[in-house]
């Protein structure tokens, strides 16, 4: 279904969520995400819906209509905008390939009308990482994983299962430690890896992540 | 205010939103962001919040009592999880090279304590570039965006003017085009661009990138 996006901007007061997300309860419109904009004074925030039986214009001529409400802007959205996510993480030499390896794939992806991001964050340590891994599923948009190391293991592993079945995919650089026998697919080199995790979720390529499952390149 | 986490999930049904938030409201608490997570069946959702007078624990106690919720688990935020975030843009042989710089300088950072993303997206065009500069102040915890190519003017450097006002710092690398007079800081070399992003936004460096303002390198 089409996803809608709006600005709203409003006087500050206590309750005033509430009474937005009346209207699109009231309209039978499912939010799928909000974001508050830190403001001096006046509150912006950014809904993501997609409408009910109604048209989304309704839902915006109501939202006008709430106490408080200065200005409702329709605006695109970020899938629109920033696409799909590719969220490469691990030791800071690794991680800077892999990216290397994407960032110039999306480009020449998104030159023909896709949109995807690639978005990176270096980090050490089992803890880190494992929650890391485990909130990416939290994060909107985002279709693929990779690990990019030297070694991982330990809670690492139990979360790349567990994001796994979540319907995330994952790749990992091969690497000593047992997450690579928890990933979808393993790559030695982290420019290519970045460039396959590009391909997979490419609507403009031609690469079939669920053929190459398993495989070790 | 510290921000908590939590994530409810629920049976879904109509207005299930709109009785989430009224906890919120009738606590005094305000949700600063939220996010819908795709699953089968049952609800999936995270919120982002500072509490009230009253502390976050009756949010979540009331929260468990809300009709159709199954569980509510107290979960770290994004801001500890991945922090602060620089994003990215514009031609993928420029913003793989910011990228390089940026994640080697973060990977220091980090190990330190910080937590700085990299997040970034190879785009080409006038208008896509401008919308995605403009919808950079709607993406949560961003404190800078480098533009990285070869020219950029036009609607683009409307836009960086616009997202300065919000307070978003803005790098851009010496290139053809208008966009670096709108720039705080300009930098010709896409490795130290990256590197004097993180070291603007990082509480573990000791670089003002106030005292750097429309300085060239």
């Amino acid at each position: 279904m089409a996803v809608h996006a709006v600005l709203v901007t409003a006087l500050d007061r206590p309750g005033l969520l509430h009474g937005l997300t009346r209207v699109f309860a009231d309209h039978g419109a499912n939010i799928t995400s909000l974001e508050i904009h830190p403001t001096q004074g006046d509150s912006a925030i950014s809904f993501e819906f997609t409408p009910g039986a109604e048209p989304a214009g309704e839902v915006v001529a109501d939202l006008r209509a709430v106490e408080g409400v200065t200005s409702v802007l329709e605006i695109p959205t970020f899938a629109n905008i920033y696409g799909k996510r590719i969220i490469v993480m691990g030791g800071g030499a690794q991680v800077g390939f892999v990216a290397m390896g994407a960032i110039s794939e999306a480009d020449r992806h998104n030159i023909r009308g896709e949109r995807i991001s690639i978005d990176t964050i270096p980090l050490v340590g089992e803890q880190a990482l494992a929650a890391a891994v485990r909130a990416v599923v939290r994060l909107p948009r985002v279709k693929l994983l990779v690990l990019a190391g030297s070694i991982m293991g330990g809670e690492i592993t139990t979360a790349v299962w567990e994001v796994r079945k979540n319907g995330l995919f994952v790749i990992s650089l091969n690497m000593a430690g047992s997450v690579p026998e928890a990933a979808d697919l393993v790559v030695s080199d982290p420019v290519q890896a970045g460039g396959m995790a590009v391909m997979a979720v490419a609507g403009t390529a031609k690469f079939d992540l669920m053929r190459q499952l398993k495989r070790k390149y």
